[in-house]
């Protein structure tokens, strides 16, 4: 059986929401892309999955022209509330720092890139199997795979982007010589349920109390989403409906708060969680964006919007990197795709901000070893993306870690830390600055 | 030989800062006071002592009418620099939250309330021992000490007061079944120096890498105070005066950074730190102020500042409990002091928020029991004083514990906590939110 080829300037492996706004946005700069993808289209898109949109995310799937769904079929909440030992505080987002947030399922913005890109003719394989990157540290990288025809395939790329999520394998193409992986756990998962049932309430209410976190959120007019924190290896069908909802109201408390509407239990089940940061997110022609690259605990609703904050510094640094590659084809003459010319590695060594020019590797963490002369130096301009999406990511983990310490109760917590957790939400409710900051790391910050 | 013996509105026990302040407000407010203390006031006055005031400090010693030296020898910062891994940003209090702090030392703050107490011709023993506080689970309190002379002495109080700092035995009068202790202590500690050099800086500079963290403070024109973490068992005499402003150096960074001034050593100290709160803050008729209710790790120079906020909340409730004892009198006609008349404990149960009136002990936690019957119910105004004042006392916890998780590093911190609190140091100073919530947290929130 042949392999069929195709050539484009940008091979994508992982067809989520970050692996597609990447193919639209470079398909809008004149950068061609394919996408493969393990899973099939309906797998993904009924996957339930939570959605709170920052505004930044927001304008990118408009400024995409993906359609405008997320805007008639999502909602957008100008505030949320905070309530710790059953005392409940709005935080007016708009008021505050004049940004929203929206809720609208991340299985529902998949599904609106992926018909997006389809419906423009982008090239995508749902279904693949047998996925290989191959030789990310020379100038002609490629991806091989089976598609679901059972056809063997091969994409050859100046650069592939690695958007395949949290057991992400274009991570592991990052030698452990120069890759970091930061990494906490945490002694706690969420037990997330889908009931039939209309909204308990018109935002998401974030509670903590001394049994532990509970988050109130919403899907649609008749099925609701809810959490609340519980032992990692907890087994879903150990709790019933009672008990879940008899907890959730507990955590909320009973006095003059809010009532839970309670309805049919159509889902179950524990999300384990976990803080991950793989340092840096590009190496010779890979780059990793997303849960890839990162994953951050639920608490706060990072994970898609701070994906699509990598899209957002990858593209126009992906864009420089095949502006300068084509330059310098051009100059030389050298059109060959894949030919590994000389030429190619070029452009990094000597773009500005190039750490150390002529030295062989510099990312690498071997400079001067044998083995690192074939190694083809990371190009200047996605160094820069590495430096400047972890920028963010790391702002993102801490938000990500402080909500999760403020909002849950730790197995063996010292009664000190219950009391000063009460504290610290007492200064951010308790103060227009101490509110506002919470609202503008919600919300995205300003960019 | 015979016990003298004084009769006032309220005793106090400890001469320090909240002490004696809260000796003076109660004068101006014609409530008599009396004071004890086991240090002379040369000790205390001597004792070099940092110090941070809050604009609210600062205004408790200009009404407290102690003199106006706070304002004359003080220097007020308008700002503070935060340094992470040798990049510096400077916080602006007044443009933020439109207050400042002063540095004005601690052991001058005492000087200035001692004076005026004197000068007012207050009560005042330095120099005490054998001291002891009796009966204040009854209306008739009172405390017993030998003075500097040898005499034998008494104090007979409707009230008392305990500011005898961190290792306050007025604490112990509260029955443990009743008090909770919370309490954590820290891996590390700091080294503190004293040096004959001009200012570094105008202004404190907080500083943290992965050397961990220093403060570069003022002392006057011509002697310096700075920090470095180290280890709580650290040698003071294991450090040499190149070894120390090497280190601080380095942690300042080299490159573009601040310059340390350097100069001989006149003293070396290692403080150990810890956060603690005793809850509650009152029993019977004993009420605790300051340090001897809880204490604060230094980073964010709470300790004094809370002391007097507890000072600010304890006041008006002393006022309150004291114009109900007495019009209590002038209507049983009974103003014998020290009768542990029945009428005494009435205020308390009779006010508004009164636990369980009728109860006999709320606030002992052994209702019902046989013992109780002859503990006196603790005052509503001094059982609202303690909820006040901790609900302060815990948003200062909070911001204490969170200022020193970020800017010191952990003996064992996974490289994950790093790189996250350089996440946290780029949310606070990358935004104006994040900026003015660490402002109004160290100038001390708007009361």
């Amino acid at each position: 059986m042949t392999e069929h080829r195709t050539r484009v300037d940008v091979g994508i492996v992982g067809g989520g929401p970050a692996g597609l706004m990447t193919a639209l946005l470079l398909k809008r700069r004149g950068i061609s892309a394919a996408v493969i993808e393990t899973r099939t289209k309906d797998t993904i898109h009924h996957t339930q999955r939570a959605g709170i949109l920052e505004a930044a995310t927001v304008n990118m799937l408009v400024d995409a022209e993906v359609g405008s769904r997320v805007l008639t079929a999502g909602h957008e909440h100008e505030g949320t509330v905070l309530s710790f030992d059953g005392e409940a505080h709005r935080i007016d987002f708009q008021a505050l720092v004049g940004r929203s947030v929206w809720l609208y399922p991340q299985n529902e913005v998949f599904f609106d890139l992926a018909n997006a890109w389809e419906r423009e003719g982008g090239e995508i394989h749902w279904a693949v199997t047998d996925t290989q990157v191959h030789d990310v540290e020379t100038a002609a990288p490629r991806i091989s795979f089976t598609d679901a025809a059972g056809q063997e395939r091969g994409i050859e790329a100046d650069l592939i982007v690695g958007t395949d999520g949290s057991r992400s394998m274009c991570r592991k193409l990052i030698p452990e010589q120069v890759r970091t992986d930061h990494f906490i756990s945490y002694p706690f998962a969420w037990f997330g349920i889908l009931c039939e049932a209309p909204p308990t309430a018109p935002e998401l209410i974030y509670a903590n109390s001394e049994l532990g976190f509970a988050l109130i959120s919403q899907r649609n007019e008749t099925v609701q989403r809810m959490y609340f924190q519980c032992d990692p290896d907890t087994d879903p069908q150990s709790w019933s409906e009672d008990a879940i909802f008899d907890h959730i109201q507990a955590v909320l408390g009973h006095e003059g708060g809010v009532q839970l509407k309670r309805g049919p239990i159509i889902e179950k089940t524990v999300l384990p969680f976990r803080s991950y940061v793989c340092d840096p997110l590009s190496h010779g022609r890979l780059a990793l964006a997303g849960d890839a690259g990162h994953t951050v605990p639920p608490t706060g609703a990072k994970g898609l919007n701070l994906a699509f904050a990598d899209v957002r510094a990858l593209v126009p640094c992906v864009e420089e990197f095949i502006a300068e590659l084509r330059a310098g084809r051009a100059e030389t003459g050298s059109g060959a795709p894949g030919s590994g010319a000389p030429g190619s590695g070029a452009p990094g060594s000597g773009a500005p901000g190039s750490g150390a020019p002529g030295s062989g590797a510099p990312g690498s963490g071997a400079p001067g070893s044998g083995e690192s002369v074939s190694v083809i130096e990371t190009p200047a301009a996605l160094r820069r993306y590495s430096r400047t999406a972890l920028d963010r990511v790391w702002k993102a983990q801490n938000f990500s870690y402080w909500a999760t310490n403020l909002l849950h109760r730790h197995p063996e917590e010292n009664p000190f830390t219950h009391r000063r957790r009460r504290g610290e939400f007492d200064a951010i409710t308790g103060s227009v600055h101490g509110q506002a900051y919470f609202a503008d790391s919600y919300t995205g910050w300003s960019d």
